[in-house]
């Protein structure tokens, strides 16, 4: 990596912190990602944006601001980038995913408080998150409790949006957001001086859609019998795709996936063969939360999909692009973006529709339904999702884990235990 | 207490299991209530609705039953009892008190949810508590993510309603709420077969009212200087607010009132000279869950406040009886709940005031700032909280604490440290 200290220096942060931070990274993703064997070739450019994931994309972000653009952060799959990308502005996503930063969260909340959490605001509060520092503006929004509180707190450190998602899925909720979202164009439009209009909000929405057709396309690749990719490297992606230029991004996704298809085509898997196909649903993974897949791929298994934020949520379905005028674009935008189907909603049957769809979809064979510690939209969500399964007959497993890596023996025995039974499942039904 | 066993096995109770209920409470109660001194004697009466708890009144729910009549059970200050009370049925308040039901609750919830919480949802589905079993609907509501998940899971085994408040208070938000009271009133009037009219609804806005201003009548006696009557007292009958008989509970608090009022005039208290005077303030305090109050009364300190669910949110402000079409009912009702400040909005900044306001009022010397544990709402605002009482010179200390008396002595040492800085800083004054 390029000698970026004079820029991290201008941003205002902590440059010793971050120095520990830059150390242990490296080593971890080694030990993680290169260690894998047969990785298709196209994966370099993802290990060259981790290598630089504090430095060149920071250094564009700030190219972008010395021409007076915007950087806005973003931590919800539901906050539409359309709208950020539409001023002109550059989104990232800012979710913490790394234990590196809880004991600084924990000194604003309370330590009963999802990792997740803590870490993102850890990151803004000791100054060691670039992205953060570059953001001249971030947005909230209502989906949980933990992360509802801690805008409040953030506040304080830099200036956020709230966008305040309604908590059911009627028509009344579906305008509300529509509301939302045109509230979010004024805030965005306020700060960029640029207007969103119906022009150039039809090209980003192409433009995202396409982000997600590129995403769509190497999740596909992963209904192969023979897998092509391994789970952690798919998981890498989704979570290099919150924060990459979105041109770059959907053109080296393409180009991976062009690779991906030729293994399919010869029949070349990144897996021993009868590895049970593990389905992961539940709570984000944020970068660099590699943990579950890690365990479950140095167990026997392979991760085929994630119902997920960093996953399935991100990419499946398409914003409407036969919408023409700036009104028709804000409800196509809600009616995309409330098809996500997220834990904070009541009821939320409709992710149990999702999950038993794409268990069938990418012929998994089992289910490790993750959650965060402290994240009680999806650790009470389990129950309702787990009796649906059951009714299915579709193996599930729950996982509750955090960032820190003391558990993960303790994991990684009961997963093994799950593919074990997973195993016998499948030979009992060749020999049926 | 009287034979109600026929009722309770009618009532589909696991009698067996509420035996074991019925066999600790009076000790327990006797224990904490009945060993003060000094006791008003109108305090008789709330002895009496103990006593009774799951006799008397549920004959009374069961009669009205009888005669086609309906029973709503409600867990939060924002369901208007007005719309209830008007459509003829009888509203109880349902928070479960008592670690009694927790394993029951842990069934179906994670474990890391709130007491509060698990209580309520193990209350039901232990068929232990007669007023759950008495209800033909319960009202849920989007206060918290615990309640929010919880109420798919309770809608197994009773109807719920739920009711979606909104998380800002914005213009649209007082809409989105007015809107929410109209679907309510909907479904009140077609499971009671009763219209709401401009004509009841006015009658039961008074009644309601009425119950506030006793309230707001018996806290105003905690005002003076000499204090009438203990906080665990008054904590007692803000409970029993909740789910009396509302036109015997306005006579008997407002005999209760006048009876404090005489003490005030003749210079009685329950209190020893002194005694810093603490206000409570945080998460609801649901029957039977006297521990804070108790500890804090039998280690020097006298609670003159609640800023809680069982205090000043129950009561303190009224719904404006000037209004006449129904539009302009809903209107005034969206109003006086809007005005409570739950810790569940973002921002909550109504709550520092209305702390800092009530610490004065009081004439308190100090706050303690309760939360249940696993509530992260309450336990991420303590922060902001803390630093505007800091600004103002106000003394807080939190106290997490659940409803097992395992922790007890812990929390009794923080306490009495606590309350010796007070007594220090109040002589350092006195000196001064």
């Amino acid at each position: 990596m390029a000698d970026y200290r004079e820029m991290w220096k201008s941003l205002d942060m902590d440059l010793e912190k971050h120095d520990q931070l830059c150390k242990v990274l490296p080593e971890f993703y080694g030990d993680i990602y290169l260690s894998q064997e047969n990785r298709p070739e196209a994966m370099n450019y993802y290990n060259f944006v981790v290598s630089e994931v504090h430095g060149l994309r920071i250094k564009e972000l700030e190219e972008h601001r010395a021409k007076d653009g915007k950087v806005i952060g973003t931590f919800c799959v539901y906050v539409p980038d359309e709208v950020i990308n539409a001023a002109g502005a550059i989104g990232v996503g800012l979710c913490g995913g790394s234990d590196f930063w809880e004991p600084d969260g924990e000194k604003v909340l309370p330590r009963n408080t999802c990792p997740l959490v803590k870490a993102s605001v850890g990151a803004k509060i000791s100054a060691t998150c670039p992205y953060f520092q570059s953001c001249d503006l971030i947005v909230g929004e209502t989906t949980c409790d933990a992360k509802k509180k801690a805008w409040e707190i953030l506040n304080d450190y830099i200036p956020v949006h709230v966008m305040d998602l309604p908590q059911m899925k009627r028509e009344k909720d579906n305008l509300h957001w529509q509301d939302e979202i045109k509230i979010f164009i004024d805030r965005v439009e306020a700060m960029t001086g640029n207007n969103v209009t119906e022009g150039n909000l039809a090209e980003s929405i192409k433009l995202i859609n396409k982000k997600r057709k590129a995403l769509e396309r190497l999740y596909n690749t992963r209904k192969s019998h023979k897998l092509p990719i391994s789970g952690k490297d798919a998981l890498l992606i989704s979570q290099i795709a919150f924060y990459d230029d979105p041109e770059r991004f959907i053109k080296q996704t393409n180009e991976l996936c062009d690779e991906l298809e030729k293994r399919i085509e010869s029949d070349i898997s990144v897996f021993k063969e009868g590895a049970p196909r593990i389905m992961v649903t539940g709570t984000p993974m944020a970068i660099p939360n590699w943990k579950l897949h890690h365990i479950i791929e140095t167990s026997g298994g392979a991760v085929v999909c994630e119902e997920t934020c960093t996953g399935t949520r991100y990419f499946e379905n398409f914003v409407d692009e036969n919408d023409t005028t700036l009104e028709e674009q804000m409800k196509a935008l809600a009616d995309r973006y409330l098809n996500i189907n997220c834990a904070c909603f009541t009821p939320n049957t409709g992710r149990i529709d999702d999950i038993v769809r794409l268990y069938r979809e990418y012929s998994a064979d089992g289910v490790v339904y993750f959650t965060l510690p402290f994240c009680q939209t999806y650790a009470t969500e389990f129950k309702k999702v787990k009796e649906a399964l059951d009714r299915e007959g579709i193996p599930v497993i729950m996982v509750e884990t955090g960032y820190s890596l003391q558990d993960a023996g303790q994991v990684k025995t009961r997963l093994e235990a799950f593919f074990e039974m997973l195993e016998t499942n499948k030979q009992a039904a060749v020999t049926e």
